[in-house]
């Protein structure tokens, strides 16, 4: 940003309090504050979003963040929470589920391009925020990445990579991959 | 960490849903999760901090953050928020102050080391969050720091920087200084 | 690393010139040098893999590296290789797969944690070097993550998340994967 | 800097051996060269400043640098300088001044963000050197900024903040704050 | 780069399956690929360069790389390799020259800035693959820049600093310098 | 450093106001304050160095920092000094010397990994002082570290690398090669 032309609106963004959509596919909703969106925190090294959740399995999917670590603050509701640890030489750690059930104040940490996910294991709506030490974290969900992608990855990577079937792959392909 | 040791409860935290005490002179309170409260985030450049806030003006006094920027985001209340730009050679923007009326949902950014506070102009209690780009962002309450230091600064100094009467900074000094 | 006790074995490793072992399912070995297998890295920012690839399909399936970005550099075979592009607010970018063949001498970039892959469509052995901008990039392949963590994932996690029948998820959460 | 028209003239600067004008009200001044005045120390991460002190009381006020660490190089004369220690859990720390009396040849360092002084306490003009850990530190006289902003901070925040009455606190936003 | 025109190009490089022209008078050539050469390496942290040597002595001759530490791959022929350690205040490691004789599929570090250096010491081409921790790791070849830079350093800087008669200094900038 | 152990005497150095010995072969000293002289420097990004050079040719010889950009602030006497820009696409950059006759309260800048020098052209003794962009710059000072590291480099690399006869490298080998 020019300094000369700040007016102050760089620095603000209104509305984290209306809930998100959450009828898409998966039956939740991200409310992003990146850069795009504040362009205020450029250089800054932070960002957050706001994640709604349908009652009773709203799924905020298994994704990753190339740029950043997160913390998970939960505001309504009850979600089952996990991320799975690194490779590592340590079989005690290897591929490992740290996962738990959150409540209302509660916080969680997913370190730096580690894949997580959340859901909504209630009854109500529920609601969080998740909070980057990046002011553009990215998100990559991983389901719709590795079969919606443009033009799609050729078909034998996702059968073999996978363990499926061929025709499990084109299907997968065909389908509405929807970000939430 | 040692790898070997790891339990999944240093990714963790709980209570961010109970109000703070808001009972101290400047009628607000902090509850902070950093890597000394949350050991999982060690190397991880994010944390954050609960903000309660009196009504009809509890405040969070003046205040740098020496090593993150912030992102405040409001959840309850009406806060008057601020921060002041540093030193420019363009006349625009040096020592400008940077303010604004926040309501629920709003978020307000602000940089790295700029003195910044919140007050609640509401006649109702106000709730906010503060996340962070360091695990270890640091707190100095211009006040506390500057007359409740131990041993104290040199009355000359603070009277002379300030503009202050010795005796009025005698005064502030015998202040009891309490952190919010 | 005390300085009093380095030797100059901790800067060295040997056996990059020997083929891995490529009868995994997926049809590729890995064979690195992050600072646990060569201890003088530390603080030094970068490191490899060898990657051998089994003819007629070979895969290094999907994977991402959470703390570093990629160059591959084709020594023998022909490599189908792609990375999927980050979200973005702009349609020509957002979920594109960048992909291409690979001859000898050929080098690929893979940005920091974006999912890739690369599959030996040739009929013979094919061999890579990948070289890292981390010491430690580590290394999520994808399915084995997603469908071989320990505890397993939620089922319904893993339905909802991927638009599979919860048997085919049972199904691969039973399969054994192997780290390539 | 476009490469093909740097001249070297961007690597240079001069006059540091001239006395700074100690008028100002607190009785020193402050000549810098950041990137601003030596466009070569763009991306370098480093920069520097002369500070003159008039004798008795000469005083560089209460201040934080938002962007880097210092290290004080005391060159003539006799000066009492220190900073105050971060928040912290120990109480052996939180609060607390670190002071000493400096004289010629004596360094002393300021961790990044601290507030930190120095004051002329000898009979003749003081003159150091400040070194810092940014190509562009940042300077925030904290009386200048907290009382001379403009618009000004809220009457109330300061007097809430500061424990001090109104009228004391307008009487301080009236004063002319010149920046040392 | 501007994401609207990205193509993938960016992205690719090739030829590193070619010998480089070991006709220099060091016996050596170095095949670059830095973000000047593959755009796609912007703020990804790492580059690479082929090196072939002559048979019998072809002479990567000491240099620095500014801004990167380095992995040496040896492909093949027999390689005497080293590095100097920096200025220490222990003696065991102030100015040690650790030094290898490396085969195929040999690794060594050069960290960061230090001098380095490799020799064909078999009687057939040798080939090596060095890969860095930054986009642009900067070469500085000493001979050629101590003695070959335009204008030329002062004579007597050279003379004293090498310990070398004058006549001696003048011939060494009167040689051809040519980058390997 | 344990926080509960710090007493302050970390962050303080004295004696940079002593004139080093200057009787070395090259006719210069360096009094270091890095951040083994001083332990508060730790993690705070800079460090400084006294240098005094005799009358007449005082050199502090080429050499590199290479951990570190560099500010020269001359206090006393006239220095010629220098630093050769790295490799370059633009033969307008490419091996070019900067150099400047430098005089009292002037300042030149070295980026990181540049070669550089300073000779006392003056007839008396000069003064200047060096900061960096690093607790721990490290210093190579580039005919003792080619020529005089232990064990010595094999007399074919120097020979060849600097044109020069064997024999003179042999005695270049067997010169003293001190610190200044």
């Amino acid at each position: 940003m020019d300094p000369k032309i700040v007016t102050g609106d760089e620095f603000f963004f209104s509305g984290l309090n209306k809930p998100g959509n959450i009828t898409s596919p998966v039956g939740s909703k991200l409310t992003q504050v990146f850069v795009d969106e504040m362009p205020g925190l450029n250089t800054l090294g932070t960002s957050l979003v706001r994640i709604d959740y349908a009652p009773n399995g709203g799924l905020n999917p298994p994704h990753v963040h190339p740029r950043a670590s997160e913390i998970l603050l939960v505001m309504e509701g009850t979600l089952y929470s996990g991320f799975i640890a690194s490779n590592s030489k340590d079989p005690n750690i290897r591929n490992k589920l740290f996962a738990k059930t959150l409540y209302p104040g509660d916080v969680y940490v997913f370190p730096r391009g580690l894949i997580h996910f959340q859901m909504n294991v209630g009854e109500s709506n529920a609601v969080a925020f998740a909070i980057f030490s990046s002011q553009n974290p990215g998100i990559i969900t991983l389901a719709n990445f590795l079969f919606g992608s443009w033009p799609p990855i050729d078909t034998g990577v996702l059968a073999r990579g996978f363990q499926l079937d061929n025709n499990i792959v084109n299907d997968l392909q065909s389908h509405l991959w929807v970000q939430n």
